[in-house]
């Protein structure tokens, strides 16, 4: 059995991750989608909503062979621990090739069995991030067409924060 | 009659920017130029005074048929607001060009009538940015040759705060 | 009246140059699509063959404001001719990006008058050129959904010529 | 079982070829490696040389599950015939990134199951390619460093052609 | 005799920085490595204490004329101060080429005796950075195969404060 | 004393190889300037005809520790024979720079003292190279202001053969 982890903050999920997901768990056995405890990181739902938006978002997708957990540290360490043959990501341009190269060949120098492969979501979502959907959100725009029905609706209930000075 | 619309964060208008004004206004009848009101992003200026020093600055550059305002909310909101046809980015290099593309798309998602265009500012401009004056002012180098000479005199009556973390 | 040229090989034309036809003659009085007649570059469609394709697309798409035509020599020579405000492009990828600048800041320098604008696409065709329809279809590939009724018509009627080396 | 595919010229295959096939030899049950008989690319070596190459460098490397294979035609008609999962690309820099997803993109819309995934060689590999080592040797710099020992050999023996003009 | 100004903010000195360092050290009678001293950049280690590491560094690797020193204010000051024929850059990626671009067009600008050259780490550092040593540490990782020894003592020494929210 | 070496095809030499020439000169103690003999490239000048051309442009701009030469075959034999501690390349684009790196590397890899190092021409260069100038030529453009007055007085006494397919 080969199982396949893929990383993230989903600070929420969005179409775009869920497309992801979908594609790679066609590729293994199972898939592992972890949500990054990154307690430094100023996020908008905390490590335990975020999973369990993730999860209701894969209920809702019907994706099976997927489970969802969090992990804290080294991601080198959560692929160590489920004996993942491959990190998954997805890239949309090349400006997420380059991070995601440096990430990954750190990963590799860390931990050799650290291998890591690159999806491409569909063409419709390559304009789809995180961020980007609660910077819209915050400015009253309608998100529902980005995310699955379970995030605009958690989105609704949140009082956005102040966006971060950038 | 065609409408275009130049939106930014203005902080402060650079040569560069007027050069994408004025080959901007010879596309369209009229030029908005719309300074963002984003409360949230700490700004050196106010949007008052980048409104200003931009209205100043275009009156300066003798183009006639450019009008200044300012927006809150979504660039989407001030595309139907002014019935524009066009919404006009500068391109300087690859790095702007996915964040330029990641906008457009998206904004032509919210709104289907929201087109973005994009010119190219002249190659002497392509490395100016709003960003990299405020540095350079701040550790008391000329920036006489980058701006146009209003803003150069309101930099000078200025107190910088202390640059972002970056 | 202002006048805006789209040059181009269009050999032959492609949904994703509709798309951009479509979306430019939105923001102009007349859009003229204009055949570059580079006898020396080998092209499938002849010059003749390449303009007729365009302009029944150009029917078959509704649009009104358009005109086709062809030109020899320089592209500045023909956007004084037309005495067009702006040349257009469509920019798909960062690749498109790099070559298409240099272009139209030459352009600009043999003639100041020659403003280039850069359109995005529908993301839907961020893959489509005119190159890989024409392989995919010598290959015996379905190529219907990337080019107009017109052009998959005419593209069944030839015989293919063997592709380049490259 | 699950089967990828990783399709190429292999002109002749390198050391960073091998570096991505024994890498994915580990992510699936079975890997085809497919040599395009594009009869029209101007090749050094035949088809067949390419695939005996292929086959013996597998062997020199000592990978199990890996099988090699020719094909004519589009590429999506081997991964039906294959019934495979996943094609295998690597990647090793921002232009490859561009080519290569416009590849999947269109063999996706070609094709709904033909997902392609891509892997990272080696960054001691990130500058090694058929094209290059072809004229360094035939410039007589010693190429053994790049290729399996048979390449090596195989090269040796071969007068090379000039190279195309470029 | 020719200086070279290797400025940064070194914080801390990595690997990738003592390849530059030496190939560096190479092409010129003498090389100083300036430690930017941008007190409102926050930084884990102290200016003194970046020029303190990095001096050990140099010794550790034998370059034999190389200098170190600190600079406040703009980088020209710097370049004229030391009598510099050039700044020395290391380039990693294509991201790391725009900002470089950008900033050493404007140096140039600012002074016109300020030339800018850039080397290429080897590949093997081509995925190192300061900040991804320090998240990586804080993490719990081994980072002792990417900086200097005297900087994994100093960097064991160390309390970590929490990453910037990025 | 330090020599370094500029290599180019220089078919002919523009007005941005004069710039990075004459940065360059600046360096180093002795720059040579050698044009490759690469007889299976066709080219507008011979390798005889575009030294000539190089050496009085560089008489023309004054560059007074600039020597001209010719080298066959792969360039690390030209840096061994000068004992170059540097090769010499401008870079004007994210194109050029993979390219270029990917070479960089693989000549430090046939040999180590084979450093590469990089400068940037003037802004108003970025767009003019030799390929673009003999199509504008051949076109009837005025390219007077992209090359020494030596280089366009030749070219018009030449018959320009028809650009390559591409």
């Amino acid at each position: 059995m080969r199982t396949a982890l893929f990383p993230g903050s989903f600070d929420p999920v969005t179409n775009g991750h869920l497309d992801v997901i979908k594609r790679a768990s066609l590729l293994f056995d199972r898939l592992i989608v972890a949500v990054a405890n990154n307690e430094s990181k100023k996020a908008l739902f905390s490590v335990r909503e975020r999973e369990e938006l993730l999860r209701s978002a894969c209920v809702e997708a019907g994706a099976t062979n997927v489970e969802t957990t969090t992990f804290d540290g080294l991601l080198v360490g959560a692929v160590l621990r489920f004996d993942a043959v491959a990190v998954v990501r997805g890239l949309r341009a090349v400006s997420d090739f380059e991070i995601e190269f440096q990430m990954a060949l750190m990963n590799r120098q860390l931990e050799k069995r650290c291998e890591t492969i690159f999806l491409m979501p569909s063409p419709e979502y390559s304009f789809v991030s995180s961020r980007m959907i609660k910077e819209i959100f915050r400015l009253g725009g309608d998100i529902s067409s980005f995310v699955p029905q379970v995030v605009n609706a958690s989105l609704a209930a949140k009082q956005l924060p102040p966006p971060e000075h950038a």
